[in-house]
C-alpha cells in the first residue's frame, strides 16, 4: 500500500530555501508530487516569513521514519524553521464535541463514511445524551458527560482524559455549546476547529441568527476557525455564505444556515487533517 | 408611448386588503402587470404589518394622476395605509455623490447609459475635482464642493441646495467619503442610498479592507443600505460577497471588492428606481 | 392545530384576475397569508398566461374541504383556469428512488427529521440492496426491485404497483440509475422529481462529470427537473454550481457534485411540497 | 524599478525536477517570490505532465535576459522541457477586438486604467464605428475595419497586417461578433482570448440567452477560452454564473450576462497578462 510524507516548513524568509528543501529530497530520491509555497509580510519575521508544502511520495524516498528528524534537522536549524512531517498511512485521531444540533455531527460521520475525510474516529463526547445513537450507528464510542456551572472545572478534565487516552490529534467542536477554558484550549493548540454560525467578525459570541434576522442582513455566513482563548477570535479557515431576503424568518436562517455551517465545518476539517494549513500570525495559509 | 403606474402600501395587517385594493384597481379598469405581498411580524403593528407592490398599466386605466390620490384616500384612511404612487414616465431625478474613487460612478453611469438605470441624472457633486471628467463625458453637469472641517456645515448647505434646485429624489453615495449631518439625513428620509465596503455589521467605519485582512476573513463583501444619523447602521438593501485567500494582500481586497461594491450598488439603485422597496423598521422589504 | 389552504391557478391573462381570485376568497372570510403572481408570455396564450399561488389561513375560512371546489368552480369556469387546492395538514405522499449512491438519500431523510420537509414517505424503493439501512434506520419500510434489461417492464410494473398502493402524489428520483419508459413518466405528470449531476444543458446523458473533467471546465452543477419522456429535457425546477480547478480529478468532481446535488434537490423536492412551482410550457415557475 | 522574471515550464514528470530548477535559479543568486507547481495524468506523457510557474526577483539575480536562455537550454534540453520566460517590465501588448457591444472593452479600459491589468494597448479594431470614442477617451487608436462575407479574407489580412505592426501578444475577442479563419488563429497560438456568453458547453455558438431562456435554464454563465480552429471548443479559463428565476426575460438574461461577462473575461486576461496559464492538452492549469 502506497504512502506519502507531508512536510510543513515555516521560516524567516531567505534565497535559496525552495532550492535547499528540494535538493534535500532529491538527495534522498524523493517524489516530490505536490509543492506549494507562500511568502507572508505579516507573518513576524521583518523580512517575510516563508511557509512550504511538501507531498513525497514514501515508495522509493531513501530515508525512514525514523531516520527523517535525524536528517532533516541540520537544514531545518540553519534555516530556523518550524517544521512537522506526517504520513498518509497514519491518518489523524479526531474526537467530535456535540452538544444537541445534530447537522454539522451526521455530514462529518456520512463524509467519513464516504472517503471524504481521512481519519480515524475513535470517540464522539457531548454535554447532552440525544445524539448517542448518531455515533453508535458508525460504530463510534459516544461519551455522554453532562456539564452545569458548578461541575464545569470537572467535567473539562474529564474531557481532556479522554481525549488523551484516545490520543487525539484535533478535536472538532460540531456545534458544542460550550465555551472551552484557557487550559482546554491550551492543551490543544491549533489543534481545535470550531464551526461559527456566523461571517466573524460580524455576531461573534450567542444567537448570532437571531440578531442577523433584527439587523436585515441579506447575507449569512458561518465561519471555521482554530479556537483560542479569545471568543470566536482565533484564525479562520474558512467562510461561506447564502443569501436570504426579508421573507426568511430567524427559522428560516437557522435552517438555511445548518447548510452553510456542514458545508464549511467538512472542508475545515479536510483541509487540516490533509495538513494543508499553517498558521501566519492571527490568519491561516491554506494550500488548497 | 406606454407608461405603468407603481403603488407602494404599507398598514396594519388584516383580512381583506389585497381584495379590497385589486377590488379599486379592477373597479377603474386597471390592468395589474405585477403583484407583491409580503406581511411582516417585525413592522411596529401588533398583528402584523401588510406591504404590498403594485404594478399597473397606465393605458384604459380609469384615474388620471390628478384623480388617483383623491380616489384611492378613502381606502387609504381605512386601512391607515402609508402609501405613495409613481409614474414609470417620470423617472427619478439621482444625484450622485463621489470623491476620488472612481469605480462607482462609471458603473453606475455606463449602466444609465445602457438603459439598465431608468432615472434622470441632473448632478454629480464631489469634494475633489479630479472625476469631473467622468460625469461631463455622458453631459452630466459636474459639481466641485470642496469641505474640510471649518467648512463643513457651509458645504453641506451648498450641496442640499443643489440638491433642491435639481429637485432630486435620490441621492447616491458612491463611495462619498464624508459622514453626512443628521440635518441632510433627516432631509431625504429613505432617499439616500450610501455603499460600504465590507458585509455589515462587520467592519462599519473606516479602513475595513485592512481591517478584513488584519482579521484573516476569507469572504469579503459590500452593503448597500439606506442612510440613517447612526453611522453605516441604515437598512440593508444589498448585500453580496467575494471569496479571498491567504494570497490577497490589502491592495487585492480593494481590487476584487471594487467589483463587489459596484455590483451591489448598481442593484441597490435600480430596486429603488423601480420602487421595488419599502422599510420594515430596521430592516427592507425588497420586492425583486 | 392550524391549516392553510395552498391555490395554484394558471389561465388566460386578462384584467381583474386578481381582484375576482382575492373577493372570492375574502367573500368567504378567508385571510390570505402570501399571494404571488406571474404573467409569462410563453405560456401558450396570446395574451399572456396568468399564474398565481395564494396560502390561506384555514382557521376563519368559510368554505369546508368538501365545498370549496363547488364554490370556486364558476369562477375557474368563466376564466378557464387550471387550478389546485392543497391542504398543509395533509402532506403529500413521497415515494424516493434509488440505486447506490447514497448522498441524496441520507440528506433527503436528514431533511425530513429536521422538519424541513413536510411530507410523509411511506417508502424507499432502489433496484439494489444496498440502502435498506438507511432507509430502515428512520422507520421507512424499503423495497428492493432488482432490475435486468429483460426483467425491466415487470419490475417497473411493480415499482408503478407500489406507489398506487401507497398513494404516492411525488416520485423522488434521488440518483436512480435507470431510465424510466413513457408509460411511467405518463403515470406521474409533473410528478417525479429528478437530480442530474450536471448543469442541464451541459452533459445531458451518461458519465457527465468525467466528461466535465475531459472537456476542463471550470464550473460544475447539478440540475433538480420534472421527468418527461425526453431524457434529461424536463422543466428545470433548480440549479446551482461548483468553481473547481485544473487540480480536481474526477473523483474531485464527484465529491464536490454530490455536495451540490444534495443541495440542489432537497430545495426542488421541498419547494414541490410546498406547492411552488408550476408548469409553463418547457419552463416553471417558482414562487419561492 | 525592481522587476521580475516569470518562468513558465512544461515536460515529462520526473523525480528531482524542482529540486533542478531551483538550484539552478539559486545557483544564480535568484530569489524566487513564489512556485507553483502541478503534475497532470492527462497532458499527453505516460508518467504525467509537469507544470511549473516560478516569479522571480530581477534584483540581484545573476542572469541578465541575453544570458538566461543560454545559461537554462541545457537544463531544459535534458528534462524536454517546453518553457519561457518573460519579465515584467516588459508588458505584453495588447489588441482588443470589438464589434458593437460596449460592455467588455469599457470593462477591461477601466480596469487597465485602475492597474488592474498590466499591459499596453496599442490599439482597438472593430467591425464597426461605434465604439471608437471608447477607446479614443484612454488615447488608444481605434481602426474601423468593416467585413462583408465577400471581403472577409482581405478585412481579416488587413488585421493580421495590424496586429503585426503593432507587435501584439494577445488578441481580446471582447464580444467580437466574427468567427475568425483557421489562418488568423493559426498566427496566434495560445494567444487569443475569448468570452462566450453561456456556460460552456452548454449553448455553444449563436444566441445563447434566447436559448437559454427557452430551456428555462435556472443559471446563466459566461465561458472565457482560447480560440481554436473549433468554435467555441478552445480550453477554457475561466467561468462564472449568476442565477435567474422564471421572472427573467432574455432581455433579463442579456444584462445579467454583461455583469459575468465581463466580470470572468477581465479575470482571464489578467490572468494571461501574469503568465499564470498554461495549456494541458484540451484543459487549462491555471495558476491562481
Amino acid at each position: 500500500m502506497g504512502y506519502n510524507l507531508r512536510l510543513l516548513i515555516s521560516c524567516p524568509d531567505k534565497r535559496g530555501l525552495i532550492s535547499a528543501i528540494s535538493s534535500f529530497i532529491a538527495m534522498h530520491d524523493g517524489n516530490i508530487l505536490s509543492a506549494d509555497q507562500y511568502v507572508s509580510e505579516t507573518g513576524g519575521f521583518a523580512g517575510g516569513t516563508f511557509f512550504m508544502r511538501l507531498e513525497i511520495e514514501g515508495e522509493g524516498f531513501g530515508l525512514t521514519r525514523e531516520e527523517f528528524a535525524g536528517a532533516f534537522a541540520p537544514l531545518a536549524r540553519r534555516h530556523g524553521m518550524d517544521w512537522s512531517v506526517s504520513y498518509t498511512d497514519a491518518p489523524k485521531r479526531v474526537a467530535i464535541l456535540v452538544s444537541r444540533y445534530d447537522h454539522c455531527l451526521i455530514d462529518l460521520l456520512w463524509r467519513w463514511d464516504a472517503g471524504e475525510l481521512d481519519a480515524e474516529i475513535p470517540l464522539v463526547i457531548s454535554n447532552h445524551p440525544d445524539l448517542a445513537p448518531r455515533a453508535e450507528v458508525h460504530g463510534i464510542p459516544f461519551h455522554h458527560l453532562p456539564v452545569s456551572p458548578e461541575t464545569k472545572a470537572e467535567q473539562e478534565a474529564k474531557v481532556l482524559d479522554l481525549l488523551a487516552e484516545n490520543q487525539v490529534d484535533l478535536v472538532v467542536l460540531a456545534r458544542y455549546m460550550q465555551v472551552l477554558t484557557p487550559k482546554f484550549v491550551n492543551a490543544y493548540p491549533r489543534a481545535i476547529v470550531n464551526i461559527h454560525h456566523s461571517f466573524l467578525p460580524a455576531f461573534a459570541g450567542a444567537d448570532p441568527y437571531r440578531r442577523a434576522h433584527e439587523r436585515g442582513v441579506k447575507t449569512i455566513g458561518a465561519t471555521a476557525h482554530y479556537v483560542t482563548e479569545e471568543l470566536d477570535a482565533g484564525p479562520i479557515i474558512h467562510q461561506d455564505v447564502a443569501h436570504v431576503t426579508h421573507r426568511d424568518t430567524v427559522e428560516d436562517l437557522v435552517r438555511l444556515g445548518r447548510e452553510v455551517e456542514r458545508r464549511v465545518l467538512a472542508r475545515a476539517v479536510r483541509w487540516h487533517l490533509e495538513d494543508r494549513i499553517l498558521i501566519d500570525g492571527a490568519r491561516t495559509v491554506v494550500f488548497e
